[in-house]
């Protein structure tokens, strides 16, 4: 049921730590991307991660280099594009931990954000990656959005592992693309089997 | 007919450079784009500028810094977001040149993105400051795509001033949002007057 990538991953890398699966999550979903794109089924684009740029040096005969500069918390999702003729808008999150996904992990600016897509007639969830169980799933705003409500009216500040087996959408590891998020998105958001 | 911004320049800055004018442009689409936003009309956001990180620092008890970094060309064009359930997608640009808009300035990768968001049913269009004449026009995406492919068949580099005051949208000067440009939207994608 789960992805098998990480079974290929040790003959290159011998230790596996969440930078690395973090990368390769990420690294999955844009080579995913890339495939709708160039198979003109999608075009769907990671938002470059927000830099603060305070020193560029302009070396002679060579190009700018930034010399100082810093992570900026991003305002919005990590992707978003157009699919069928559709705004879509997600945020990818990968869980290390067996039981439950932590709350913490979600920027309120996200929440904010996927509030607003969804307000505005776009089509707004979030992808995790279960580590330990290496499966993905997606799970749509209004799962996500009641978790994070409750958590400030007292509720757990994690999304338990059966939420996702009971209301999440699995996404079976594909050849190509190897992630084939979107032929889950065509049965959650337009009714197709 | 023209936007006003430049004129209260003057009291904060003597030199008016080409920099200059670009980062207030900008910044005056971003102003706009916080007002939609926070006026719930539209949810539209720059994308950050694409850095490729090549070093990073992490002084003791304080954020990382990253050290070396390099400007990346961006594969897509500078905003897109949500308006009235519609994928909005636009590059804006501006011009120093009196008569026409050399298209030099344009990237092959923005044409193409947009070229693909028309084909998906997507809005695209670039957006125009006419430094010289302080003022802004949008041109739609099929007028921009005319002349691109017509300067590949022997045609002219560049967009002349004519093409704008013939088949470009002028946005008019607003109070909030100073650059109004839905607006202008309304008229040519969703036949609101």
């Amino acid at each position: 049921m789960g992805l098998n990538f990480p079974i290929k991953r040790p003959q290159r890398q011998k230790v596996i730590n969440k930078a690395n699966l973090g990368m390769d999550f990420e690294a999955i979903i844009n080579e995913s991307n890339e495939y709708y794109l160039n198979n003109d089924i999608a075009v769907i684009h990671k938002k470059p991660t927000p830099v603060q740029i305070v020193k560029v040096d302009y070396p002679m005969r060579s190009k700018a280099v930034i010399t100082e500069a810093y992570y900026k918390t991003p305002s919005t999702t990590d992707y978003n594009g157009l699919y069928r003729g559709k705004y879509i808008d997600f945020e990818a999150k990968e869980n290390h931990n067996k039981t439950a996904f932590p709350l913490a992990n979600i920027h309120p600016h996200q929440i904010m954000h996927l509030k607003n897509i969804i307000k505005h007639g776009g089509i707004g969830f979030m992808i995790f990656y279960w580590a330990p169980y290496n499966e993905c799933y997606i799970l749509t705003f209004d799962r996500v959005e009641k978790y994070w409500d409750e958590s400030f009216e007292g509720g757990r500040k994690s999304i338990p592992y059966e939420e996702f087996l009971k209301n999440g959408h699995l996404v079976k590891e594909g050849y190509a693309p190897r992630l084939p998020y979107l032929k889950v998105i065509d049965e959650i958001y337009f009714n197709n089997k």
